[in-house]
């Protein structure tokens, strides 16, 4: 769900269709979805494909949002003040004049120029359709091997469904470790984790080419060194801003290929132009430079904030301190502010804790392992990051430590918040707490 | 486990036996164990009291601390740096002088003088061997009917635990709804579950007598109106400071009773007396009012604190925001801050916000309702409190209201908090935020 979707109808209850024109396009069928559930969906948790929908184009249109499905916007013209949109259906094109300009293009899946990689069973997925289509697939090769291309959020959330379905699952990855979001050190937990799963994890490989067999369809996943045979491929490489159109009419892009905005999500140098969601850079609050992160919670607050401001309100968005959460099987990961290497880049100089402790009172039944690290700023004691592995009830303890981090909290103040505890919840220490007593530890000892 | 308990160890790591000489005196037989813990093995989840058990006397011992079990402090002569003991064996009493005092002696429960409350078959729930007790009596009445007097933290589980007992229980309280540190508005949900499990709950109602049969034992527990028959009576009502010597020594007591400490938890106006654990009031950092809170997780703060100190460092306790979780079956509770009656109290003036959302992707298998309410101050915004009632993944939610309260964030700020999100963990906007959006409104609509 980007942050075209959310914004209209913010946008919509600031102001009156007397008021305010909305005109909506969207190159697709659909308008408002979940794309973070098409795992889910997938691995057969979600039944089907509606549950994942939002808000439905007749719903926009109830709210008098002129929406345009199947219209793709093929050029933004910033000094005239209007778009050109092509409707898919009979490919005719026409001029659109606007006041207000909102871009919600979002992102796209990264798809290497590899030899093989549009053959028959290999699979985005970005959309509903990529979920549709990866389904059919499974349908006609049930049982069979499935090779995930990318350890990142998609990559081992993929491995899971196509887990549950029956595969037998190979990861194969660039980094060292799965979920090189995390330091390799807390990779290790989760790459050792999906072992105990049955799920075969590739590290340090770059795939080479997909193979196919004599039909046309895929047959296995090729590196420098191996095959690997695989009845379906999925890919989750990550994805890339959609910024060619912004781009093209001139809009000011980051490092990472994503636009930048001020504060009120404002394209930086444009009084009239709004961006939000995936298409954007965001601002890191703990490095203090832009960063391009995908995720749904991200474009759901850019769409409010951008719906409050077109609609004549006020509201800005202050940054992201780059919390994440997920899960494969039983295993729960989590992960926010900085990794060693974040921290090298940004001139910060820090030291590391990692403890191991559980996610209830140690004697109460079923109390399972968390490991926690946390980075602190070497002489000021400031939080950087906190990184967890560990299973239920792990990774939304990340959510203390974002917090702490927003507020710029050292890990000594941190070893005396007033965390909930009651032996069905958390140890009397609770593991973030035991995570902050170490690093101030650590920061004590490495002195001045 | 109190603060005694953690702080031996902690002065001991920073001073050896040669520097610092530790003697440690303890009414019972046990040092330090979780009574938190001891619902959990009433009702079966836990197997044996040593589960319970986090350090014995010999592990206290190796790390050359002089323990002196059954023996009782009967006098504090603080002019005269000594203190008077009884060893409880032989009925002997000695003095014992001191450069440094620790008084760590915990909170008793509150056990009104009412007929019968000594009859065989009530029990409190305090310590190890009142635990022991009840189970000795449970296995003699089982599948008989239990009256649990008092619905606070202790009362509920106590509920769960003679419920997985096979007990008929019936909850008598006084408050118009169970969980009184919460509001009453969500004190009601909490009713309205416990009903769903088959809990009796009867408020508004004060217990007037406990009535015995012709053996002597309790038969029913009595009130105003009506007889509740009871094979088992469970007090719960809750704990007051056990601060008799401290008083009688002239050290200074608060308004409920505990023993008022600077931040570094030493005894007002004594520089060689520290003082932690349930005997103290602490700083409640929303109302700026000192408060009496017994719980496992600040005791043990407070040990490492004064150990740190004792031994010659350096380390404060800030103070409270008031976070407590619970669980009655499979419902989650938990509040931190100020409840509505609270605020009036520290004469703040504020807006209230309830909303519910759900504790996974509305499409997530398994996808549990949750409320959550929030105060926030009048015209600045700032988060008071919250409160949360949910299944699974609901309580320990509250731990990022705990920290936005120790910040003193508002909650226009909370509503763009970078927290964890993934479809099993959280919906695209975390219910915590909802209640901070709609908070937010109430702030703006009450204006100046």
């Amino acid at each position: 769900m980007g942050a075209g979707s959310p914004a209209q109808p913010q946008a919509r209850r600031m102001k009156g269709p007397e008021e305010l024109e909305i005109i909506a396009f969207e190159r697709g069928h659909f308008t408002s979805y979940s794309a973070c559930g098409i795992p889910y969906w997938v691995g057969g948790d979600v039944p089907g494909r509606d549950e994942l929908i939002a808000r439905t184009p007749q719903e926009h249109r109830e709210r008098s949002i002129d929406l345009r499905v199947r219209t793709e916007v093929t050029e933004l013209d910033v000094a005239g003040q209007r778009v050109r949109a092509r409707d898919l259906s009979d490919g005719t094109e026409s001029w659109t004049g606007f006041d207000k300009l909102i871009v919600a293009t979002g992102a796209r899946p990264v798809r290497p120029p590899l030899p093989g990689i549009d053959a028959p069973g290999v699979h985005g997925v970005q959309t509903l359709d990529d979920g549709q289509a990866l389904l059919d697939t499974l349908a006609a090769t049930e049982g069979g091997r499935a090779v995930v291309v990318g350890a990142g959020y998609i990559g081992v959330e993929m491995a899971e469904a196509l887990l549950k379905r029956g595969y037998e699952v190979t990861v194969v990855h660039r980094d060292e470790q799965p979920m090189s979001t995390l330091d390799p050190d807390m990779g290790r937990l989760v790459h050792a984790a999906m072992d105990g799963m049955g799920i075969t994890t590739v590290g340090s490989t770059a795939v080479s080419k997909i193979l196919t067999g004599e039909d046309g369809r895929v047959r296995a996943v090729a590196t420098e060194d191996a095959e690997y045979p695989a009845d379906v491929v999925v890919l989750g490489i990550g994805v890339q801003p959609e910024t060619a159109l912004a781009e093209a009419a001139g809009l000011p892009l980051g490092a990472y290929g994503g636009l930048l905005t001020d504060l009120s999500m404002r394209v930086r140098g444009h009084e009239n132009i709004w961006a939000g969601g995936d298409c954007v850079e965001v601002l890191d609050l703990v490095s203090g430079t832009t960063r391009h992160i995908a995720l749904g919670t991200h474009a759901n607050k850019h769409g409010q904030i951008i719906g409050a401001n077109v609609g004549g309100g006020y509201a800005t968005f202050p940054g992201v301190v780059g919390t994440a959460v997920s899960k494969v099987c039983e295993l729960e990961i989590a992960r926010t502010g900085l990794r060693e290497k974040d921290a090298h880049r940004a001139g910060l100089q820090f030291v590391t804790a990692t403890i191991e402790s559980t996610n209830s009172a140690g004697y109460y039944p079923g109390a399972a392992l968390m490991t926690v690290k946390m980075l602190a700023e070497r002489r000021t004691g400031r939080l950087l990051g906190a990184q967890i592995v560990g299973r239920e009830g792990a990774a939304k303890r990340v959510d203390i430590a974002a917090v702490a981090l927003t507020a710029g909290m050292t890990v000594e103040r941190m070893t005396t918040l007033d965390l909930g505890y009651a032996p069905p919840f958390s140890p009397v220490w609770d593991p973030v707490l035991v995570a902050a007593r170490k690093a101030t530890a650590a920061v004590r000892k490495a002195g001045v």
